[in-house]
C-alpha cells in the first residue's frame, strides 16, 4: 500500500486520481483511508506532520514531492536505512530560472531604483546597462542551479558559479571550495543562492562572507532560509552596501507578519513559491520510480544521506 | 558641415569624439560651433529644439538618433523634401526585449500580486502558472516588435502579434487591421504596445479597444504616449477590469508630478528608458550611412512620411 500525504486535503485528492490512472496495480490511499500503518510501503509527501512514520513497520521508501529533503532527514521516525527518494527536477528548474532571471533583468534594469523613484515621483533616466556589465554569480550547481546558471548566461550576464564540491558547466567559469566561494563573492554584483539546506551549507551567507559582495550588489536567496543570515543582510542593505535582496525563504516560514523585513522597501519577499512542484511532472517521475523498483532496478534520485541532498 | 545636436550637451560632446574619430574627412559641428546655418549639410540630432533648422537652406538629410521620428514629422521649420533618415535598431530591440520580459514575466509569475501581498504582510502562495497558459498580444511588427514578439515566443508565451498593415513572423499568428486588433485585444493576457506614434495610431488604445481585453488583463506601453487612453486605463485598473500596467511613455514627459498614476499601486512607471540608443551602435549605424551618401547610394532607414515612420 502507498500512502500519499501532504498538508493540503484537496492536493492529496488530486495526486490520488493521478495516480490511480497512472499506475492502476497498485493500492494508493490518504491518510485517512489507512487503517494499519505496518500496510504502509512506501509514502509519497510533502512536509510530512511529526509522528506520521511511527508504525511503518514495513516502510521500503518515502518519495518527497519537491528537491529539498532536509526536514526528511532530521526527523525521529524515519529509520536511517529507509531510502528516500527526491524528484529530480519536477517543472521546477524553469521556475527556478524564471524567477532568478526576474530578480537579475529588474536589478540590470534599474526596475527597483524606478519603483522607488516613482514612489517619490521622480522621473530620472539612469544610464542603460547591457546583460554583460552585471556579473552574476549563482551559488549551487545541481539540476537547477546548472539550469539557472546556463540560462542567465545565454541571457548575456557575467556568470560564475560555485559549489561545495567540484563541478563544471560548458562556457561558465565554476570554483568550489572556501577560497572559490570568496571569488565568487568578490566578483558578483547579483549573488543567487540555490544550494540546498545541509550541515555544511547553514548559515553559510553570513555577515562577513555577505560583506565580501561589491558595493550595490543584490542577493537573491531562493535555495533554504537558513542558508542566510537575514540580520546581517538586512543591516547590509540598511548601510547602503548593498542595494537590494529577492527572498522567497527564510528560517521562519511563514516569515513572521512582524518581521521588519516585510517593509523594507529594497526588499522583494515571495512565500517560497520560486519552484513549486508541478503535480503531473511529480506524478510522471514518481510513477516510472515504482516501476523500477517494482522490475528490480534502481530509482532515480536517491538522497545520499551523509550528504544532505 | 554636420550639425550634432541633442539636449545634453555632454552628450552631444561624446558624439562629436565618436563622429569625429570615425569619419575623419567630414567636418562636424554642436550648435555652438555654428555660425553660418546655410553650411548645414546634414543633421545628427534627438530632440531638435524649435526653430534648429530655420535658415538651413542646403540641408540635405536629419538624422534621428532613436527609432520614432513622429515629432520630427510634427514641424514647421524641416521641409517636406528633406529626407529624415531612423535608426533601425541601435541596440534597442535588445532592450525593449527586456523591457517587456520583465512585466510579462512578473505577470505570469504574479510579482504584482506578491508585491501588494508583501505590503500588507500577507504570506500566502498562488497557484503556479506556466508560460504557456499566458496569452501575450503584441502591437508593432517592425523591426522591433518583431523581435519583441519572437523572443516572448521562444520563452514559452502564446504569442499573437498584430500591425497595422500585414506582417509574417514565422511560427507567431499575426493579425492586421481594425478586426485582426480586436481578436488581438480579445484574446491578450498581456497587451504589448511597441508601435509608433502615426496619424494612424494616435489614440488607438481608447477606452472601448481596452476594455475588450479579458478581466485580470496587464498593459504594457512601450511604444508612445499618445497612443494609449490613460483616463481609459487608469477606470479600468480602478474597476479590477485590468490588473496591471507598465508604463514607459506618456502623453507629456515627464508625466506630471500630480499625475495620480504616479501613486496607482498597479501600475509601473519608467522615465522613456524602455530602450534607450546605445551611443557606439547609432555612430556606426549613421555613419555608415554617411558612407552610402557620399558613394551615391540609399541609406538604410529612410522614413516614408505618409506612413509616418
Amino acid at each position: 500500500m502507498i500512502l500519499i500525504h501532504t498538508p493540503a486535503p484537496r492536493e492529496v485528492a488530486a495526486y490520488l486520481d493521478l495516480f490511480r490512472t497512472a499506475l492502476p496495480q497498485h493500492v494508493f490511499t490518504d491518510l485517512e483511508g489507512l487503517s494499519r500503518p505496518e500496510d504502509v510501503e512506501y509514502v509519497i509527501t510533502w512536509g510530512p506532520p511529526p509522528g506520521l512514520f511511527v508504525g511503518m513497520s514495513r516502510l521500503k521508501g518515502v518519495f518527497n514531492l519537491g528537491a529539498g529533503v532536509d526536514r526528511l532527514l532530521q526527523r525521529d521516525d524515519l529509520a536511517a536505512e529507509v531510502p528516500i527518494y527526491r524528484l529530480l527536477d519536477g517543472g521546477m528548474a524553469q521556475q527556478m530560472v524564471e524567477y532568478v532571471r526576474y530578480g537579475v533583468l529588474g536589478y540590470q534594469r534599474h526596475m527597483d531604483i524606478y519603483r522607488r523613484q516613482q514612489t517619490a515621483g521622480v522621473w530620472k533616466m539612469l544610464p542603460p546597462r547591457l546583460p554583460a556589465a552585471v556579473r552574476v554569480g549563482v551559488l549551487g550547481l545541481g539540476e537547477i542551479g546548472g539550469q539557472v546558471a546556463r540560462a542567465l548566461a545565454a541571457d548575456g550576464y557575467r556568470v560564475q558559479g560555485w559549489s561545495r564540491s567540484a563541478h563544471t558547466l560548458p562556457g561558465i567559469l565554476c570554483h568550489h571550495g572556501p577560497t572559490g566561494l570568496d571569488t565568487v563573492l568578490n566578483e558578483s554584483d547579483v549573488l543567487v543562492c540555490v544550494l540546498p539546506s545541509t550541515p555544511q551549507t547553514r548559515g553559510l551567507l553570513d555577515a562577513t562572507r555577505l560583506a565580501r559582495l561589491p558595493p550595490g550588489a543584490m542577493v537573491i536567496n531562493a535555495g533554504r532560509g537558513d542558508l542566510l543570515d537575514l540580520d546581517a543582510l538586512q543591516g547590509l542593505l540598511e548601510s547602503g552596501h548593498l542595494r537590494a535582496a529577492q527572498l522567497d525563504v527564510f528560517p521562519e516560514e511563514p516569515l513572521p507578519p512582524a518581521h521588519p523585513l516585510w517593509r523594507h522597501p529594497a526588499v522583494t519577499i515571495t512565500p517560497h513559491v520560486a519552484a513549486i512542484t508541478l503535480r503531473q511532472e511529480a506524478v510522471e517521475q514518481i510513477s516510472a520510480n515504482l516501476r523500477r523498483l517494482a522490475e528490480g532496478s534502481e530509482p532515480l534520485g536517491k538522497v545520499a544521506r551523509t550528504q544532505g541532498y
